[in-house]
């Protein structure tokens, strides 16, 4: 097909790739409206759907989203969507066959360039989900999508932590960690994301401190400044097939195993990471609920890493309901803040010893089985409280900050019991849920203050929660919700009478 | 959300479906670029992709697939996509449990509607693909599959005879079996597709005679004029939802048996068909491939039936290579109209007969065993032939057609034996792909003709096969195809020598 010219699209289409085609030019090349074509300017290439416009024209028009990922181009080619062997070698998974490392590479690679569209990305998934991947089917998985992205190199030995997720009020516990790592001297360029289905990721989290979004010059230059940070990826081209793959489970509400395994360790890949601890958060409504299956994926995380040549150690940690009391990205942060300080709960200040110890004994600063107690001085000395704030100035934010500035909801709304009686259930989903109809992670302020946890007793009229939010419409959604799905269970002594009622 | 001014985009995005909102609603209804938003008039909906304009202005547009699907209103009201439990129904099947009929209704309401996308309707294949369906799931889904679209109903019992499909050659038959069935006075309302994935649906193929596509009101006049009509399901709207799943199995190349048997039976419930012969052509290279898999398949088909008040009976035929020896639409009609002036080859006499005789026996015209020796004697005296002069007239072409005037392609090319030798294979895929390559079914007149078959004896230098195209660089990529595809294989006595070479 011959060269045409093209420009940008005057409308914001998101993630939607489209090119609009003068319908002389549409004519001429046989091209129907609502067709994938593919763009082509150099050597890149995008998938977009065609729009075929009722007038001539001499140029195309790219929606942003196409012209950005071909480099704003002037000339473009464009050819009708080719056959991809991809499409093969998906139906091929589904039907129970196990995949070589180079067809899993054209899945991968194919998923990245846009030449395969959501129908086949979910059927990639499904057939992940339904018939599985083994370990050597996991290990091409995370190799093809660290190549398909950006590496990132430092010149020393890079460490990370990283939680699987799954329980409310856990982004704030790296806040903590991480500076208990930096200030033991051990290299630690963190990459977090942002809430998809939680009220708070990492990121969130810690842009109530500083900005978290950097060039990949920007995060070398800041390992050079300081040995911790805590940054978001989304920026640097990490294996982007990842997040072209989320973006579908989350739709599907799918998360195989497979792909949580390869989205964790290639996007640590690609930061060069050659020693990593992985928090697998387990009990009632966290993503794992059973010690056994913690252990099998404990042991899956370590045998794909070895292949990798990343050391990888596991964390099995309680995840049976939050993290300490808040959930949010504010009030996490606050929580964080207050946990630095020597106050906060006990839940954070353990769960962070309890990480950073791990890496302080993988990087040999703590003799092994004496990273909690090393982790543990580093944080009462206030060694790494100064850290944090030295880690906030370097990332561009306030290091003066105090817990008091911290901007939570405007608007607060509380939770009574509505008995005397044993705090029984405190439950992840519910709090979670109820966290997002308030406004997190958008609304920064948004979320909740717990006044309990499972096993305290309450008097009737104590407060058990508090819910904050800059929106009071919101709010009091938010309070229905509560009404709904009963985040915090109350029982007393006397469980039901004969008859029910007098 | 308030009501806004809509009109149709100035554009063809084809099935695309697109709203453009100016950027001043976009952003005080909160929608984003590249989002997916639910387009309401009245009680109709359709789920729209949106693309927000940098202009401000007073109205919406919606793409013509938009505007259509909800009867081109002028008012509409734009919601957030909302989130539905057909998602985890899905997820429920990939899981490998069973639906309940409920469940399916739900998945099978949000595919007519659009609320699903491609993303889900791709998931909910592949489950289907590797987890299955048993008799009730398919029930279920045959039985929500018609209620979500239109019903015709008429006047009397109607008939049917359908085929599985995957042989080339194969579209011809209808053409010959239904003037049979109709000149016994049994009535047949005979819907039919356009070829997908193959070079000649049976609506292609008559549409060489007739108009094929009518209105629901048209076919209700066409069934009081004549017992017997061939025509496009297309345009009538009967099980929507099938359209949609058989779009995104042909991107997918999935085609699992739970989907095929309801997509076939939920069509023919939507025509009020009461009694159903199923051709299921078996041998290799067909779409069944052993005289097992069909015997499952037509138990399948017999007992979903019996729950859907549908009677079924399948003919279990030889489609190991092409029907006769036309491939292609125009080429087809020319053999079907042969075997209905009394020539044509045995294979589609004997087909025809067979499957028509089978429906005779059903209708009680004929005695039970002796339907193909009834059927035979109506198309053998002419009476088919004047019957198919009659539809043809009916359904408005010419009823004075005579062979020669059916128009194949301008170009031909001859492929030869280049050994002496036997027949030792006619490969339906292969011939199937270089009639396509040649340019059927679009180009009408394109497709092959073949003068061999299976077990014939051949002389070095014998035409084996002719190729029409209307495009003569078509026909050199079909001919580049043969040398590649080999369709048809001549084995001689000589099978190799050694060494290899002189």
């Amino acid at each position: 097909m011959t060269i045409l010219k093209a420009s940008v699209l005057d409308a914001d289409t998101g993630d939607l790739r489209v090119v609009v085609v003068p319908r002389n030019i549409a004519s001429a090349n046989e091209l129907r409206g609502g067709s994938r074509v593919r763009v082509v300017s150099n050597s890149r290439f995008a998938t977009a759907w065609v729009i075929v416009s009722e007038k001539d024209g001499e140029e195309v028009l790219l929606s942003k989203s196409v012209s950005s990922a071909l480099n704003n181009p002037e000339k473009i080619e464009l050819r009708v969507h080719s056959i991809t062997p991809s499409v093969d070698y998906i139906k091929k998974k589904l039907k129970g066959f196990k995949l070589s490392e180079d067809e899993i590479r054209s899945i991968i690679r194919d998923i990245t360039s846009g030449v395969l569209g959501e129908a086949e990305i979910a059927t990639f998934i499904a057939a992940q989900t339904s018939v599985g991947m083994d370990i050597d089917e996991i290990v091409s998985l995370t190799k093809t999508m660290v190549e398909t992205g950006n590496t990132l190199r430092f010149e020393e030995p890079a460490y990370d932590i990283h939680s699987i997720g799954g329980v409310p009020g856990n982004s704030k516990v790296s806040l903590v960690a991480v500076p208990i790592i930096a200030a033991a001297g051990v290299f630690i360029p963190k990459t977090s994301s942002r809430a998809i289905t939680s009220p708070a990721g990492t990121a969130d989290t810690m842009e109530v401190f500083a900005p978290v979004s950097f060039t990949e010059e920007e995060v070398l230059e800041l390992a050079r400044k300081i040995k911790g940070f805590i940054i978001w990826g989304g920026t640097l081209n990490l294996a982007p097939a990842d997040d072209i793959l989320i973006r579908v489970e989350h739709q599907l509400k799918l998360d195989p195993t497979s792909q949580m395994v390869a989205s964790i360790l290639s996007k640590k890949l690609s930061m060069s990471i050659s020693n990593l601890i992985i928090d697998i958060p387990t009990g009632r409504e966290a993503k794992v609920e059973s010690i056994d299956e913690a252990r099998n994926l404990s042991s899956l995380f370590v045998q794909v890493g070895s292949k990798l040549e990343l050391s990888v150690r596991c964390a099995i940690t309680y995840g049976g309901q939050p993290i300490g009391y808040t959930v949010g990205p504010a009030l996490e942060a606050l929580e964080a803040l207050e946990t630095l300080m020597g106050s906060g709960p006990m839940s954070v200040k353990e769960k962070a010893v309890a990480l950073a110890g791990l890496v302080l004994e993988a990087a040999g600063v703590a003799p092994r089985g004496g990273g909690r107690k090393t982790a543990l001085n580093i944080l009462e000395s206030g060694r790494a409280y100064q850290t944090f704030l030295k880690i906030i100035e370097v990332m561009g934010g306030n290091p003066h900050v105090k817990p008091d500035e911290i901007p939570v909801g405007r608007y607060k709304a509380e939770v009574r019991a509505p008995i005397d009686g044993y705090v029984t259930g405190v439950y992840n989903n519910a709090l979670s849920r109820i966290a997002m109809i308030a406004g997190a992670p958008q609304d920064k302020g948004a979320g909740l203050r717990l006044h309990v946890k499972r096993g305290h007793k309450v008097r009737e009229g104590q407060t058990l929660l508090e819910i904050y939010s800059n929106s009071e419409s919101l709010l009091d959604e938010a309070l229905r919700l509560v009404e709904v799905l009963k985040p915090i269970v109350i029982e007393g002594m006397l469980l039901e009478t004969f008859p029910e009622y007098l």
